[in-house]
């Protein structure tokens, strides 16, 4: 497993490198996903259990991003995902120039959906385009409905919101149906995706919408 | 209830402000506690048990820092605190000069200690000292007893950490003696507290330890 040390962006710069990412994914009928979320709303588990469902249809690339820690990449690659480490050097998120050292480090060729689990972070993440072509946020449900009010623009930002750890639903003051509106407060067209990463649970809709992305960037890279 | 629009101080200024914040509290015999989090961790609900058992004992105030919210200041007003709403403008955590705004705005006249619940986030707030005696962090059992290995400098500079949520440990894979390895691997001297803010479970260490650091301060102020 290789561990990459990262150096951040010059942040005018940011947009620019951004979009170039988004077009050579674009260019090669492949898709880029940042997964974003607090600490420990289940972002590493739910990647592992995506792997599984993808296995043998998709191939997948995890861009682990952490501060200091190889874990999680080793977790990837243990569950048949292509995995490299980045260490962020203590930032608190991923810019677009980290996400391309990344990208080089790790080689694309044999990867079809590239996911970067970003910093564990509901803040400064929203604020860096990395070039990815869809953004998703993990909710966890002891985190509390109230979220997506108090960190508003990761939910503004992010095409899908997963509501993980619907396992513990029953012991945590959690209204699925006020959290649902206050996302679509964030982002009316925001897909909204209720699982449980740990019992492997209402992964199919998720699943689905993966599919049908790569399809259409297929398509357009055929056209 | 009051909401303070903040602005970011200087970073190279910041050490200055935060030992002048220091010796003003010192200078006065109180107490102010830097309370850090990942979002969800229930640092207000924490806070909200922590003055209902200082009622008639301890007078407590309550700086509320949020992007852009105001819902925890009226809880903590409700339930008997004094408080005040602090945004950040979009910040990712508190400084020394956003916490002298904050103090100047609220007034801790009336106030033996004084709480800032900083913004959740694990990785920024850690790299900013706000001027408080004692730093706070709260790590939820939900997210999971890595979490001290993945971000470790919040721990590293705090000299607390209250385990919370402990009436979910059944349905949780958390190793609570893991944790406090993990913990103390951060910070060897960390007073490692577990509690159940819904439950009101396992307060009588830290309340106690918060009334033994106030007489200190009072202590010193009488000197």
């Amino acid at each position: 497993m290789t561990i990459l040390e990262l150096k951040q962006g010059i942040f005018k710069e940011n947009e620019v490198t951004a979009d170039g990412i988004r077009e050579e994914f674009k260019a090669k009928g492949k898709l880029m996903i940042n997964v974003m979320s607090s600490p420990g709303s289940g972002k590493t588990t739910t990647l592992v259990r995506t792997i599984e469902h993808l296995k043998g249809i998709v191939r997948v690339g995890v861009m682990e991003c952490d501060i200091d820690a190889s874990v999680d990449a080793e977790t990837i690659e243990a569950n048949g995902g292509k995995a490299i480490q980045l260490h962020t050097g203590g930032m608190c998120h991923m810019d677009a120039a980290m996400t391309k050292q990344g990208l080089d480090a790790m080689g694309i060729e044999d990867v079809d959906i590239c996911f970067i689990e970003n910093v564990g972070n509901l803040v400064c993440p929203a604020e860096f385009d990395t070039g990815a072509a869809i953004n998703v946020t993990i909710l966890s449900v002891p985190e509390g409905d109230d979220k997506p009010a108090k960190y508003p623009l990761v939910y503004e930002v992010s095409e899908v919101v997963l509501i993980n750890k619907m396992d513990a639903i029953e012991i945590f003051d959690f209204d699925v149906e006020l959290a649902k509106k206050r996302i679509l407060a964030c982002n009316p067209n925001a897909k909204i995706f209720c699982i449980s990463s740990k019992k492997d649970e209402g992964f199919e809709p998720w699943i689905e919408f993966l599919k049908s992305r790569l399809k259409e960037a297929e398509a357009i890279q055929h056209e």
